[in-house]
C-alpha cells in the first residue's frame, strides 16, 4: 500500500464543471501507481518495475502480439482493461504470483480499493470502468483471457531476462511455475508455447529448480 | 539517450516464429523506455517521471477525458497512438518542451530513431505502428490532435501538483507556458479552460513568472 499523495493544493477545481474535477480527482490519484513497486525487474535488471510502466508494457504487448489469440477480441476492450487492470494496486499493493498469504485475500482488499478509487469518478464512468476490471479479474470473456495471458506472459519475459528474477527470489520450480501460468493457454495457445519454451530454457539454466514431484527413474 | 539494454541471452527465440520472434524483439526492445526520464515529477513530487509510466497515465486521460475532445473521435486510435507516441525517446531520450537547443534537431532525431525501432517489427505492423505515430506528430487529425492536448495537459497538471517542476526548472513565464501549450484548444476546449485554470493559479502562487511583455500602465 502506498501513502496518500502528498500534493500542492488542487483547488483550481473548482473552476471547472463537477463532472471534470471529478475525472481530474481520479487521473490525479491514479498517479500513485507510479509508486506501486513490483517484484519484477525491468529488462536490464537495474530495478524493480513499478505498476504503472507494466501496465503501459501490457498494452503494448497487446498491440503487438493480438493476432494470437484464441479467437475474435475486441483489441480496444483488451487495452482499455490492460491500462485499469491493476489501479487497485494503489490502496492494496501488489501481490506476487508467488505469495500465498497475500492471495487469500487479494480479492476482498481488492474490491473495496475499487469502491475507493473508481468511486472518484462520475457515475457512468464508474460503473463502466469497473465492470471493465471486473471482466479482467473473472477472466471468463474471450477479451479478458487475452488480456489475463498478457500480463502472466510479460514477468516470464522480465525473469528470463535479468537471470531469473522472482524465480530465484521465490525459490520456484518449474511444475509451479508452468501451473501458475498455464492460463496463457487459454487466450493465446502460440502465446503459451512460447512461455514454454523460456520456462524450459529458464529451467536448463537453474533459474527456475527442477519439479519436486519428478520421479527420474 | 538511453544505453542499449543490457540481459541475458535471448536464443530461446530460435523456437518460435519468426514473426513471433520479430514482435517479442520489439517489445523487449520498447522495455527501455522505463529507463528514459522526463522533467516532470509525479505527484507527490519524489522524482521525475519515466516515459513508460507517462505513456500509461496518458492512455488513461484519454480513456477517462474523451468526452472533451472537440469533436467525434476514435477512442481506441487514441489510446494506441498515446501508447506509442513516445517510443523513439528510446533512442533519442526526452526534450522537454522548453529545450529550444534540443528542439531544432528532434524530428530528424526522432524519424531515424523510428526507422530502428519499428523496423523490428514484422513489416505490416512496422508500417502500421509508424503510421499512428507520424498521425502523432503532425496532430492534423482529430484523434491526433486529441491526443496532443492530453499530452500538452499533464505535465500541467503534474507542474501544479508539485509547485511548480518544470516551470521553475526553466525559468518559465506565463505567456510562454500558454503559447506552448494553447494547441490543447485545438483537441479539447473545455480541457484548455481548465489548463487556463492552472496556469492561471500558478502565475498567482508565482511558479510561472509573470509575462515579459506585460506592461503595468
Amino acid at each position: 500500500m502506498t501513502e496518500p499523495t502528498q500534493h500542492g493544493p488542487i483547488d483550481w477545481l473548482d473552476k471547472v464543471s463537477d463532472r471534470m474535477a471529478s475525472q481530474f480527482r481520479f487521473l490525479i490519484e491514479a498517479d500513485r501507481l507510479k509508486m506501486v513497486i513490483r517484484g519484477s525487474r525491468i529488462a536490464d535488471g537495474s530495478r524493480r518495475e513499478n505498476t504503472a510502466e507494466h501496465s503501459w508494457h501490457l498494452g503494448l504487448f497487446a498491440m503487438v502480439l493480438s493476432e494470437w489469440a484464441v479467437g475474435p477480441i475486441d483489441l480496444f476492450r483488451v487495452v482499455q482493461m490492460l491500462v485499469l487492470h491493476d489501479l487497485v494496486e494503489i490502496e492494496c499493493g501488489d501481490t506476487p504470483l508467488f505469495d500465498e498469504a497475500g492471495s487469500t485475500t487479494q480479492a476482498t482488499r481488492e474490491a473495496e480499493a475499487a469502491d475507493a478509487l473508481y468511486g472518484l469518478l462520475p457515475l457512468d464512468q464508474s460503473h463502466a470502468f469497473r465492470s471493465l476490471w471486473e471482466e479482467f479479474e473473472a477472466a471468463t470473456t474471450p477479451d479478458a483471457r487475452f488480456a489475463k495471458a498478457v500480463d502472466r506472459l510479460q514477468p516470464i519475459l522480465l525473469n528470463h531476462l535479468v537471470g531469473g528474477g522472482t524465480w530465484l527470489d521465490y525459490n520456484v520450480d518449474v511444475e509451479r511455475e508452468r501451473s501458475l501460468t498455464c492460463r496463457i493457454a487459454e487466450g493465446a495457445p502460440a502465446l503459451w508455447g512460447a512461455a514454454e519454451a523460456v520456462i524450459a530454457d529458464a529451467a536448463a539454466r537453474g533459474w527456475l529448480k527442477p519439479a519436486i514431484s519428478m520421479n527420474p527413474h
